[in-house]
């Protein structure tokens, strides 16, 4: 009867304080999410790497995700792929795309190299294993990734191979 | 006879047409397109729209519309809406934002106006009316445009009523 009357009262606790997200919704957010955000307050995170700053920008709630990252010199992302396609618009700086083609490669698990440079794109094939590597020891590599199908899968390995990962995906950002 | 015989000519000629292609494709290109592009050497189009430099960075064969558009001050966008959510990201400049809520508003058809500008974010929620103006005399207002589920559908009109348009929607830069 008690843990009823816990739940009972929860409920209504989680209503009252619903109410208010909603009706601001009407004029400047949409699913939580303010209309304009000022990128330089929204939250930063490195998960867990070195001389990399992520912001998410767009994520699930808006059936896409955009995130803003900036890779220090000689700071790199992990190797690894992903069930989906990934658009790289790179807005400062410059570095490499390593790239090992899951169904063309004559070598699998030996990446091609591709350079990057502000004003490029780069696009990555579904489940082709990548790593991106801020290779300029002057200038912090800066660029929007886009996702178009979140929630993304990931897989992460030690070389181009993912030989030794969780299988067949892990969680983003694990 | 010799109507078989061209058909058989044109077959084998595309397949032959074909395949350098593909073999490219191994290395640096998915769909066609090169893995790494210059954006400052992609084609550029205004649709017939004074002011505006629109560069198409990703399409429909990516799952993801990826735009850079470039206006210059006093040009805007059309009212317009559309049939998923848009994310703006602001590289340079500043201007306004005008959004019609089709659901919320008290008053149908009179927009919102919204500040927008460089490092900033918006997002326009899907079937909202909306229209970007550079507001600002003395600078282009420079976005990536982002949308989530190509084909996209959108219905153009001379107010934030847009009761006046091609219904249910018109083709994309129509």
């Amino acid at each position: 009867m008690r843990s009823r009357l816990l739940v009972l009262i929860f409920y209504i606790l989680s209503l009252l304080l619903h109410l208010p997200t909603t009706t601001a919704s009407s004029c400047c957010s949409i699913e939580g999410l303010p209309l304009v955000r000022n990128i330089s307050e929204l939250p930063q995170d490195n998960y867990g790497r070195g001389g990399l700053s992520h912001i998410t920008l767009a994520g699930s709630a808006l059936h896409v995700e955009v995130w803003l990252q900036t890779f220090s010199p000689g700071s790199r992302t992990l190797i690894h792929r992903h069930s989906c396609k990934e658009i790289f618009v790179f807005l400062n700086g410059s570095g490499t795309l390593y790239l090992a083609s899951s169904s063309h490669e004559k070598y699998p698990g030996k990446p091609q190299e591709h350079f990057v440079f502000a004003n490029s794109t780069f696009h990555i094939p579904v489940n082709d294993v990548h790593q991106a590597w801020n290779t300029n020891e002057h200038e912090d590599l800066q660029m929007l990734v886009i996702i178009s199908r979140p929630p993304v899968k990931v897989a992460f390995g030690d070389d181009f191979l993912l030989q030794s990962l969780c299988h067949p995906f892990c969680s983003l950002h694990q």
